[in-house]
């Protein structure tokens, strides 16, 4: 007979769930593998919460488990390490990302692009290779094999620093894949969410010229002042968009919803790279000539590897990166999430795991 | 008053012209300018027949002006060259192809990428520098700037050299660029027309292996033991399809009609790129998550710069590629548009201009 949740491992955990599709989050015991060899265990004091928590626990993207813990922008306190753990120890501060598990044995894993391993392991609503489910940070702890942990500065703030693990990196590496990330590059920006906002203080510290493309024209005072953007376009703005083609080198495009493609490769200069990190549920219109024209390309990205994800960290503390976050306690996290449906947050919700997770 | 075109120029010229959207081709007198310092004047003895030409006489593209003397993979040999010539003399191998001129201040044409540039200057159906007609290659004499001279090795056959100076080209620019340029890749090619022979042909010489996508099954044999593929897919079987799933690290995609792209990305390799050359007239539908899945791309290509051509034929030299063709007589020209509409020819007719254009 399988072990329900609360029996599988021998660690006690206490966190909220989702129990079915209507995504309404509630208190839920659980349990953890014991701290393996080459595991670290954490004490999590903070967890952002990303747009695709909301999608999983709603099983808007199919393949939802319940129960299930979502939380995949974790930042903790390192409790206990495994024998054979060489990067951390008790004490240290650290954080755990969309990933916990890959195969480790294919190209993609060899070449630290663990991120597009087809045997990847999600943070939650998984299987670990153990077969036991994954459960993410809306919880006191965590348990991560030490290849999917990563160390935190101690120049960061810990709640700021959490959306780095999702929204940072899959903001950070596009752009070095890309090779956007050369001082005087022209950059877009569509989209002002979690994943937006981040990109334009990536782009602003590699040194890019930075514009902001919304639908909405009151986000510009936000976007030039306090995220410190070059420009601002509204798109649904024809003489603005017609003065701001072919003016981009590239554009990070993190809108999940259907939308047009041509005015944006519009913007872009000849050789120009448009980014999706965003995913829209149904295709979009791609029109070949443009393509052709100008030998642009449409492309994606997904997260990042572990290699990267620390080093976009590193890059984060040198240049003071953190996320714009408000801080909600655990029992606000329903009325977060209805709030983050309507994009009414500037620009992450990080709960304060620590200080608000009470135990039932 | 407008000169007509058999006034324009001091040079008299010879060809065959379309008048209306019939596309129907007969004989055209007309006039060309005199070999001006930089100018090299050249006997025309082979053009080829590309399927741009059918789409243009037609107007299909829109912006035709007619009379329209088409033809832009041209071959012959110098007749005259102007002072300042320094590249060419009376009696060379030329070949010239989709360009005639370009704006030379942008920083395509800086970067040798004419075919980029916002002021480039078409072969035929276009406005030269001076504000007269250019015309294309189904004519007796051409006359074009050095710079968009090519010179021809000896070592191959103008006949079936005349192709590279169009198909050639838009198949190997994008192979470079897209680096699907190194041997033990893999690269699959969509459609098998003019431009899809030339893919397996330069992409063999390259060192990869390669794989032609096709609907019909029919033309296996032809694939694999005229051209020299590796490997033959017909898209419509399923089966096939599953077994190349994610084996490709690249597609040179010639489809120039509306297709499903959501398979060819299915083909390509987590990293891999989808280049299009061929100029579909509507939108194709791209779905976003498998490009962020596997950051795979969808880009574009367009001819190639100067520079690069004048490479790729060297490149063509040394490997011995020549097109695959159907030496045709200038007044089988119509019949030819015929068959090419029905990709009846393997795989690209060219005229013999030389010894079958006879003035009237």
């Amino acid at each position: 007979m399988a072990k329900s949740p609360d029996q599988e491992h021998p660690i006690k955990a206490f966190g909220w769930a989702a129990r079915d599709v209507s995504g309404h989050l509630s208190p839920f015991k659980f349990s953890r593998r014991a701290t393996g060899e080459k595991d670290v265990t954490l004490k999590v004091l903070y967890c952002g919460v990303c747009h695709s928590d909301l999608h999983s626990i709603k099983n808007e993207w199919g393949g939802a488990t319940y129960p299930m813990v979502p939380g995949h922008e974790i930042v903790g306190v390192v409790t206990e390490v495994g024998t054979q753990v060489t990067k951390f120890k008790v004490g240290d501060k650290v954080g755990v990302g969309c990933l916990v598990g890959s195969c480790n044995s294919c190209e993609d894993c060899a070449n630290d692009l663990e991120s597009y391993c087809p045997g990847l392991i999600f943070t939650y609503n998984d299987k670990y290779h153990d077969g036991t489910t994954t459960y993410g940070g809306y919880s006191d702890t965590m348990v991560a094999d030490e290849h999917f942990v990563v160390a935190i500065p101690d120049n960061l703030p810990l709640d700021g620093v959490a959306p780095l693990l999702c929204a940072g990196i899959t903001i950070y590496s596009p752009l070095r894949y890309y090779g956007l990330d050369k001082p005087g590059l022209h950059l877009g920006v569509v989209g002002l969410g979690g994943l937006g906002h981040m990109a334009v203080k990536f782009a602003k510290a590699m040194g890019l010229k930075v514009t902001v493309i919304s639908t909405s024209p009151g986000k510009k005072e936000e976007v030039m002042d306090r995220l410190g953007a070059d420009s601002f376009l509204v798109s649904r703005d024809q003489e603005q968009m017609k003065t701001a083609f072919e003016t981009m080198n590239g554009i990070i495009d993190t809108v999940p919803a259907v939308h047009s493609l041509l005015p944006l490769i519009g913007l872009l200069k000849n050789h120009g790279k448009l980014v999706m990190v965003g995913i829209p549920e149904k295709p979009l219109e791609l029109p070949a000539f443009p393509l052709l024209r100008g030998r642009k390309v449409v492309g994606g990205s997904l997260i990042g590897g572990l290699k990267e994800t620390q080093e976009m960290v590193e890059f984060a503390s040198k240049h003071n990166i953190t996320a714009d976050i408000e801080v909600i306690r655990m029992d606000y996290v329903n009325t977060a999430m209805e709030r983050l449906l309507k994009a009414d947050v500037k620009y992450r919700f990080v709960i304060d795991i620590g200080n608000s997770l009470m135990p039932i």
